[in-house]
């Protein structure tokens, strides 16, 4: 039996593709689907958020994105929907757009570096860009697009997951996990202690009261997989801390974009994501500050101003939706997935800004896929982790 | 016996004070202190939102404002609350600030006239409202200080409302008036027709189903008052309009601000009141978009920027609260109060942005108060109201 700690789309993915293989799965979250995943935009976009220090990653992103389609075809027919499209899931791309000399120059950069790379992106002029979202501002001249780019509503996937498992009759216990338990080491508490936790089989965890619906303290497991995202750090010794995110949901009557757009503005990225109902998600601020889930006047303020320099239209939506999400960063931007040091105990954490993205590639691993994908997310690559 | 149609704090004032001197009462709302007054800041402050061309509504500003202390007085006694500190009504004053050298020549013209009508104020430099204000920004030039302008939490002084009106047995009815019943007239609709109504007493209303909580669909009275604010033109020929206003609340652990602070930033007012719980109502917007409340991204974006500008600090505080409200607005910006020209129908609507600030004084005309002041606001100075 494995246990499943934390509902987000991570944690809810891998109970989906185990329940599928026929292996006996619980998960326990007290609020499946309440952190990160809701606040996220859902962009499947690694081409478009590369860095040039960053190409594990990207090769894990596209990789991911690579078996989005499939997984959301099977999650859709396990869900009861009618097909992929329930989940909004579009693949339209993202168009990167640039405003002064320098942000062009930059796009020509990583125009370059993307094609050596063999990914194929396309550089466009100001008026092209216009002409391919005419909502734009005047000031955009120039963008780069990213036509295998993808995006999702994570809302929808989270809530197709969650009846997929229902159908399946995956046990889902809605209680908070108080620790792990492990024989013959030391037992962690619900904080990172800041020492290393040494040796000790996980063979279990320890619910918070009153337990679960039968009043039950401990749930046995012979694999605890620990996907609670930021929260990780509180179970285990794991290199993970909350990156908060504050993002914002307008509604208008017709969709204003048809492809995602980004762009820098005052140096900071800005995102803004159409759904096919009007939805127009503008995300999101990256700030370090702990446990830290308030929507602030500064975050709004930031968001609004840097959206409606790329778009200025959006000035007349309504707003419909401010949140704020903790994502779980790690040093080196890369997730956490696979056995860690400790026997029982497995990982599927740390996916920062790509739980949504990762989620395929994530189960498949913890599933057994082997090999380089596996290896660069594998958790031994940092010490100390029990 | 009196009905009262609009339970916001214009019809509920005015109920309570009915019911205080022993004369029967029903008071009709959906939906009680949920519309204009549940956005409004509550600012009494008749003085610094003075313009050349307003004398008028000055002087009524300024007579209600000197009844307040005696209303909040009694009120929270009726409604068993300890004193009127509990309806957080404060009197420190209001600092109008300038930035530039334009505003501060303004600033100066405004404390002529001021003086001329005899309303104390008084000029600050810039270094003496940040002695006053230490959280203003640096660029804040100079200021007016109103010593005399108070203001009140409108949702506190609607809950006491409504507790007192229990308290006294006042009879509320939770419905929707669907029209007003006239004998020997034409019956308005739900609509402003157009056309004038003529003739016709007032004898009562028609409820929209499914009528009070004994299924009745008439009330009867001797004389409606129509309080129903911007929907008052639906049951009657008034001159009355919705003007949106947009008005957000932050929160701080600590009150920023010790008096409430106004300013003039891109050509817009905007306005920052503290509580003494730590909340920070900025508002708001002015628009005329009909009966439209919808919270929409550039209300936000200019709230936070201007509201950014006068201070800085309100970038790390947390968005508690952003709604949209419909003032009652009239061609000559003074409030309705008194008989209208149809026997049975009395009119207490048309406050724009001052029904907190009116409502004693609302009150005291309704119950009978004549002179001057009651001659201001008589609806007879329009035609065609019926």
């Amino acid at each position: 039996m494995d246990v499943i700690v934390g509902g987000g789309v991570v944690g809810l993915s891998l109970a989906w593709r185990l329940a599928r293989e026929g292996r006996p799965v619980t998960l326990v979250d007290p609020a499946p689907a309440s952190g990160a995943s809701h606040a996220a935009a859902g962009m499947l976009a690694p081409v478009s958020e590369v860095t040039y220090t960053e190409v594990p990653l990207l090769r894990l992103g596209v990789a991911s994105l690579r078996r989005w389609p499939g997984f959301a075809a099977e999650l859709a027919a396990d869900a009861g929907l009618p097909g992929a499209e329930a989940l909004d899931l579009r693949s339209e791309g993202t168009l990167d757009v640039a405003f002064g000399a320098d942000d062009l120059a930059a796009l020509d950069e990583l125009a370059a570096y993307l094609e050596k790379l063999e990914l194929p992106v396309q550089r466009l002029t100001g008026r092209e860009c216009r002409r391919l979202e005419p909502m734009l501002a005047p000031s955009v001249r120039g963008g780069l697009l990213a036509a295998g780019d993808s995006w999702v509503d994570p809302r929808r996937v989270t809530a197709a997951l969650l009846a997929a498992l229902d159908r399946r009759g995956v046990r889902l216990v809605r209680a908070r996990v108080a620790e792990l338990l492990r024989d013959g080491g030391q037992v962690t508490g619900g904080q990172v202690t800041g020492g290393q936790v040494t040796g000790g089989q996980v063979t279990g965890v320890r619910l918070e009261p009153p337990g679960d619906d039968d009043g039950r303290a401990e749930l046995r497991a012979d694999r605890v997989i620990l996907a609670a995202g930021a929260w990780s750090a509180g179970l285990a010794e794991v290199p993970v801390r909350p990156v908060k995110g504050q993002i914002m949901r307008l509604r208008s009557p017709q969709p204003l974009l048809t492809r995602c757009v980004r762009g820098t503005v005052h140096g900071t990225p800005v995102y803004l994501v159409p759904r096919g109902d009007g939805e127009l998600v503008v995300g999101a601020t990256q700030e370090e500050m702990g446990f830290d889930t308030r929507v602030t006047a500064g975050g709004l303020y930031e968001l609004l101003r840097d959206a409606r320099e790329l778009v200025p239209g959006i000035t007349e939506l309504e707003v419909s939706d401010v949140v704020a999400g903790l994502r779980p960063g790690t040093p080196d931007n890369l997730p956490l997935i696979g056995p860690s040091g400790t026997p029982g105990l497995a990982l599927a954490t740390g996916h920062h800004r790509g739980g949504v993205l990762l989620a395929p590639l994530t189960a498949d691993i913890l599933l057994g896929e082997e090999g380089e994908l596996a290896a660069m997310c594998s958790p031994g690559r940092f010490r100390d982790i029990s």
